[in-house]
């Protein structure tokens, strides 16, 4: 009874229960269900590989054998790329030749790149066949694919020549050529290529799945939408990371763990701290005459870091999704920006503090101070990720915290500098 | 030959020629390719709907007439709700009345809901039909539908009752009942379902299409994968643009536009910025008497703020990920990490400070100020996404500038109260 309403779920659903039974309850679900049913809560589950290659230590070997026979290739590459080169072995053991063989294969693709990412359980039809001959592999072959969407046409070599989906098979007549309907031009990605680049190409053409090809343009494996999906979100997670300057993807229970990843940065960026203190210091004749500059060090810091940020975000954003973007022209149009947020605010500053101090000269350098630091804050937040880009670093690893830190220097030099000049000028 | 070459073109790079085309070259388009061949290019382009709107009015009337019937459903729904209602008028009067009946309705779904992001051609067979005769629909429905992965089964009322998928059409004998092979645990979205959860349903189960129904359980529409791809990319752009606090998503080649849309959060920052000063300006007896504590300003609350900005970032991605997340662990944990971080840079700026003006008191100040601030906006950087979750807020709004603005006041304000305090105790 409980085996039936277990099966009644999603994979996925399956899975969220398996995460959580305790051991003896896993036991029991290993003898409830074939390997086959198990497979699939395997090939659904989001948890990371590493806990479910546990999960195959608990297994009869018969068992394990025949899980990872039955679930995508992908997947069982996945949890076996993670695990230690003996126990891998062992398990690699259990695995029929052609399967291990092809797994042996699969591990070697580096991290982030198709062969990485794509399973081998695709349909591919030789470019003679019928309509009706190629339904019938189709048929044959259907429960082992894990999509047949689109099928794929290869020579004798094994070379992709076109594509076709499963709605051409079924809406023309059997004895049709697979040559007069397939689509010659197949969009298909190189087994080294990024898997951020391969996940723009899947976005934009609407694709359910995409082709991968070794150098003799021999079709080796494909790349499902539902791990697309997955490689969206992880570079997406990571940019967000950047921005904020952590890693906000690994969990950690542990303070410990947790602390000893954010403070790198921070001890970084404590350094470039120091340096504007050491900038301040510098200038502490003028402070011990004038003190009332303390009062604005943070005002004017703190406002131009916000604009950085602001303009890193937008040049990153803007280099990531477009790549013949004019650099020319984003500049211009932040040094625009700069100067029209920087006017704005200054003068906003330069009334407010004028007001407040009743004072217009010592509002005139807040402001100015304001809008330059402003100025320059914006500028570096396009300059550093066009910059980075130019030098082959993908720019979205420029953080926010950088470019507020960096911008604390800026400032406090601009700032100290226009009030010396003012004092001299005014003789305050 | 143009055209030949054009149409072997994929629709998505078809579309992207098409942009670039001038008027003159788009109206030859218009009449060498059929309006079929159009709605191709249409249904794969990523240009804005108020641009594609706009190239309908070039178009003869009966050329757009088949082009919005070609069109997906969606994509039509997309084009129309961006038009002015009279314009909007015009068009619909060129469909046919089912269809224009049917965008009618589509039109009056909010944004971002599941009815905004459904399309309508779907197959749905009737629940009591054979494999065969089912076989049979779907061949005569499958060029209209938009994706035929999934073959929705119903009732006499149109209640959705089972799924089965293409594959099993084609591996089941003709004669079996379609009742017996469908899986009748469908999952559907609500029509008025939000498209974020829709999409993390969809990245979840690995579904290509997830249907959607009213409140009768009537199928009225699919969303497929590559729409909730545009959804994931959409969702992650805006909350990348919060934790910067700039719309990084409406590009505008207008400084003024650009400008204007940065001014509001910076101008608001700068009042909490003002606030700050303020509080500089309170402790300017203290300041005066011991000048060198302005040094050190800028480094204190640039470090919290950057302290202050990783946690936000990440309460807010551990809030968005995990719905059922213990918010007492997740504090207590930020609790523990501030301490040890703020620790560890304090003792750091101590040595630092002591060292640099042989002055271990004003080290001392400098450290335990920085570890406090440390400590503060660090956990501030959690409670107010957590709060923010609590009162039904998004967390996701929260932004990076606005916990480093904050965090300039209270590590101000640590800063100087415990100057004064070691200026008491050791009479400096
Ligand atoms: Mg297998
Ligand atoms: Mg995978
Ligand atoms: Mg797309
Ligand atoms: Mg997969
Ligand atoms: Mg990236
Ligand atoms: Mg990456
Ligand atoms: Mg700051
Ligand atoms: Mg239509
Ligand atoms: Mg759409
Ligand atoms: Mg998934
Ligand atoms: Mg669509
Ligand atoms: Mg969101
Ligand atoms: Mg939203």
């Amino acid at each position: 009874k409980f085996r039936k309403l277990f099966l009644s779920l999603h994979g996925y659903e399956q899975s969220q229960l398996f995460e959580n039974f305790s051991l003896a309850q896993r036991k029991i679900i290993y003898s409830y269900l074939t390997p086959e049913e198990l497979a699939n809560v395997f090939d659904d589950t989001e948890e990371d590989p590493v806990e479910a290659g546990k999960y195959l230590d608990e297994m009869p070997p018969a068992y394990v054998a025949r899980l990872l026979r039955e679930m995508y290739m992908d997947n069982v590459v996945d949890i076996l790329a993670d695990m230690r080169p003996l126990k891998r072995r062992k398990y690699l053991n259990l695995m029929q030749t052609g399967e291990a063989a092809q797994v042996r294969n699969l591990i070697h693709y580096e991290d982030e790149s198709a062969g990485s990412l794509m399973t081998t359980e695709f349909i591919a039809v030789k470019e003679d066949l019928s309509v009706g001959s190629a339904m019938h592999q189709v048929k044959r072959e259907a429960q082992e694919a894990e999509l047949i969407t689109y099928i794929y046409v290869i020579d004798e070599a094994g070379v992709l020549v076109g594509v076709l989906s499963v709605r051409d098979l079924i809406t023309h007549p059997d004895d049709e050529a697979i040559k007069d309907i397939m689509i010659t031009r197949v969009l298909a990605v190189d087994v080294n290529e990024d898997q951020e680049a391969i996940a723009e190409q899947v976005r934009d053409y609407n694709f359910v799945a995409i082709p991968v090809v070794d150098e003799a343009e021999k079709i080796v494996g494909i790349i499902t939408v539902d791990d697309i999906i997955d490689v969206i979100d992880e570079e997406s997670a990571e940019d967000y990371s950047h921005l904020a300057g952590v890693d906000t993807q690994t969990i950690s229970h542990n303070p410990f763990q947790t602390a000893f990843k954010r403070l790198p940065w921070l001890i970084t960026l404590l350094f470039l701290g120091m340096l504007t203190a050491t900038l301040i210091n510098h200038f502490d004749t003028l402070l011990s005459q004038m003190s009332v500059l303390a009062v604005f060090i943070s005002l004017i810091t703190g406002t131009a870091g916000n604009a950085g940020t602001q303009s890193l975000a937008v040049a990153v954003r803007r280099l990531a999704m477009n790549s013949h973007l004019k650099i020319t022209r984003l500049l211009l149009n932040e040094v625009a920006t700069g100067i029209i947020i920087g006017v704005v605010t200054g003068v906003c500053v330069w009334l407010m503090v004028g007001f407040w101090k009743q004072d217009l000269v010592l509002g005139g350098i807040v402001g100015a101070a304001m809008a330059s630091a402003i100025f320059v804050a914006n500028l570096a937040g396009s300059i550093i990720p066009i910059g980075m880009e130019k030098l082959g670093v993908d720019p979205a690893v420029a953080s926010g915290p950088f470019i507020s830190t960096l911008s604390d220097l800026t400032s406090v030099l601009i700032y100290f500098n226009i009030a010396q000049y003012f004092l001299q000028m005014y003789g305050h």
